[in-house]
């Protein structure tokens, strides 16, 4: 199925299902499989806004393969140190911005919130997400995923995935 | 109409209905159309991530019949003090896991907000929705709802529903 | 295309993104264009859910043509002092309550999310939009646009637009 065979209405909820997954994936700490959700040349990216809009390229974060990714969780669940945490995304006004032959762009505004071992939760990072999702038959993969954040004070190391 | 005879977009359309007109209800503070959205041997729980993760049953809100909503309302409106407040929740990520005969399950994650008496807005409470919604023809009610929440200090006594 | 000929998933599908635009318009610091998300005959509101509630007039900001919206920004621009900011809107829950013969009227729950320039993310300010849109054939445009908030305590000059 090519994305410009679907209506809009069907477009929007596949490319808002594959959305809904990872954020899942993420809030229930399943990162293992959070590498899944990318083509194997992806690109991940999370930057600042002011660095995005200045086109500046340096992010917080940046991987350009599923191999990295991988490597990220690794390094998360073995080697970084930090305070346990639950995450919970909030995503809205979702967006298809271009449909091109087998891939559509989108943009989604998020909040991610944190709450911390004393039990109370906070805004961790707000911003959108530009996506580049591709379609591997009914398959919809990240080919392209930047959180470009507002958020630029960030209290703790960055280790979770946004 | 059966859950399994609907298109995916629509099906995912009449749950996220339910689940607005749900929220605004609660909003809305209109309490006393709450146990409406519910069946008569419902099952409404609100419980910390943590127990539920590890299977305990200790909840910090359990009722079993639409008549202990109808309780809970009752007091809230007669016998319980708390200060006034305003709430209003933002749900995302809205997902069907499982369609059944005549239900469907679904998780969406939720955050609630707070505004007190001195007009500031906080983070209540944010966790997801754990929904079982039946089919009774073209009226859906839920089941089962429960409210997993990742806030697990609570400021003030839990009154009002999630 | 009448709002009554349409599928309630595909009026939805509209107004929703037609909100998604919106937002994304005052996010994205693109206010020249916000004037053209409304009729000329507008009428544009932000005003406390206690006014609302008790049908007092009195608005934070009230404008009532596309002329007056046009103002707000000149001014903005070029007249108010404020501090840098950015935006982040998240929306949810929308419901089209009512399907006239060129018209819907809607709700959905909102909250601004600001970055000031010490890089932390708070709540602005939570409420409920109520619109009215009409149907310029496949154009929508809102003929009213009420942001009904929560948040009473505005801790800085409400220059930018809900």
């Amino acid at each position: 199925m090519k994305p410009a065979e679907l209506s809009p209405v069907e477009l929007h909820f596949r490319v808002d299902r594959l959305l809904s997954r990872y954020v899942q994936c993420i809030d229930e700490d399943d990162l293992e499989r959070w590498p899944e959700f990318f083509t194997e040349d992806c690109r991940y990216r999370i930057i600042s806004r002011e660095n995005a809009d200045r086109g500046l390229p340096v992010s917080a974060i940046y991987c350009d393969s599923k191999g990295m990714l991988q490597d990220r969780v690794t390094a998360l669940r073995h080697a970084n140190i930090y305070a346990a945490h639950y995450y919970r995304h909030l995503v809205s006004s979702l967006q298809v911005l271009e449909v091109g032959e087998d891939f559509v762009v989108t943009e989604s505004n998020y909040v991610v919130l944190q709450t911390l071992t004393d039990g109370d939760t906070h805004i961790y990072n707000a911003g959108k997400y530009r996506d580049r999702v591709v379609f591997d038959g009914d398959n919809l993969l990240y080919a392209e995923k930047h959180a470009i954040f507002d958020t630029y004070r960030i209290a703790n190391l960055m280790v979770t995935p946004i």
